[in-house]
């Protein structure tokens, strides 16, 4: 990877505050791709050989079943890493990976990962503020899924594109309609369905273009619920400095007694 | 907390190979509480104070709408940690937790077991298996609720009671009916009428006692899918020993130049 391909990684949230060397380290035999929509990345069952991290572009994670359909579990964009899970547990992808627009992803080796994990605690907690945050989204998609009908799970999705609940205006529907009713849990078919039935709430769409006329109506309509809908996606795991220097020495053997 | 008490979380696999006296800090201002079936532990919308730790019992997870509907989002069984990511990351729980059968649950404050990640990277290493190991199993859910029919659903839930797809035999359900239904997202009337359709399939119920008399007819039915339906509740995060000692050195400051 060249020097200008790891600035671009350390300029990531993700990778802000490691140690000197370790990003260095980590990018030791990494790749740098380049891909075209539609490029599958892995399936699930494979073997995760590498973290990927998506820095331009987006990928969607997507759930097969034997019966051949498949189902969009997460829908990515920059900066991001996947899949954390099962490169950090080497156990098989559960879901496949597929760029939906032009990406720029780099290649991380998953076992130079798992060994920088113990020389930089800085990556550990980077690594579990990012897995905290893939999981709580899937927190929110399960309650989503089981506690909300169609109707309110299209609405506070259409809400959340246009900013926090309350705010209106217009904005692009940032994939295609198949590609959202798949992330919400529904068919094409029944998302084009209940755009119309939101009418009467303000909802007005032209091509791939939704303008939310009556925001506040909408969000009461459809049940608008921050523990659901409002995404934090800057996670992190903060250690107070002043504590974190007697537990370090401690670490490195001085004596930690007085600290029981 | 006890010495017998700090004991009992020094044999959980959870906190296998810490250093010595991490588990003594953790402990420290720790509370252990033994609480009866029904218990409400916190609420979601709540700021996390403790990681919980349930060591004997059964929690469940909940997922509730402005509604008043609620749902199961994750059925606990010990040892296991609850809820890693919002401890860790200091954000409001999405979740509440009841206590499901008479429990006994560790509450280790979140302040300190955030520090205790920079002291020792083997914690590090075990919260990341612990995340690692809800995020694949809220994955499964996600997969188990977009891709399959409730039949498939309920089948494939009552296989993995009874060991891997192709094993049979009887087994009492762990949970009632109801909370085993909103776990696979379905009302406590559709489970009731899966399993009577379900009967030409070998499948045979008496009170909460289940016979499977043809598992490998029911698996092929329900299509069981060893990626949504065979979790493995022991992932680790496994650092090769011989790589460990020169990273930990180059932690330490050493020269680390001839490793890039």
């Amino acid at each position: 990877m060249r020097a200008d391909d790891i600035a671009s990684l350390s300029r990531a949230p993700l990778f802000a505050g490691l140690r000197p060397g370790t990003l260095e380290r980590l990018s030791h035999h990494a790749l740098m791709r380049r891909l075209p929509a539609g490029t599958e990345l892995f399936d699930q069952g494979e073997r995760p050989l590498y973290l990927h991290v998506l820095l331009e572009g987006s990928v969607e994670l997507l759930g097969r079943s034997s019966e051949y359909r498949e189902t969009v579990v997460e829908l990515l964009t920059p900066v991001d890493a996947f899949i954390l899970a099962a490169a950090l547990t080497d156990t098989p992808y559960l879901m496949a990976a597929r760029v939906v627009t032009a990406s720029r992803v780099v290649l991380l080796r998953a076992e130079t990962l798992r060994q920088q994990l113990v020389a930089d605690p800085a990556l550990s907690l980077a690594m579990l503020a990012s897995l905290s945050c893939h999981y709580q989204g899937l927190v929110r998609q399960v309650k989503n899924l089981k506690l909300r009908s169609t109707t309110q799970r299209l609405g506070c999705y259409l809400l959340s594109l246009t900013g926090r609940a309350g705010k209106g205006g217009s904005v692009r529907l940032p994939f295609d309609k198949r590609r959202i009713a798949s992330q919400l849990g529904m068919s094409a078919e029944t998302l084009s369905r209940t755009l119309a039935a939101l009418r009467p709430y303000g909802v007005q769409t032209f091509g791939g273009q939704v303008t939310l006329r009556s925001p506040a109506l909408l969000a009461a309509h459809c049940r608008h619920d921050r523990l659901i809908d409002e995404v934090d996606k800057d996670l992190r795991v903060e250690v107070k400095e002043k504590e974190c220097g007697w537990l370090a020495a401690a670490a490195q053997g001085a004596s930690a007694k007085r600290y029981r």
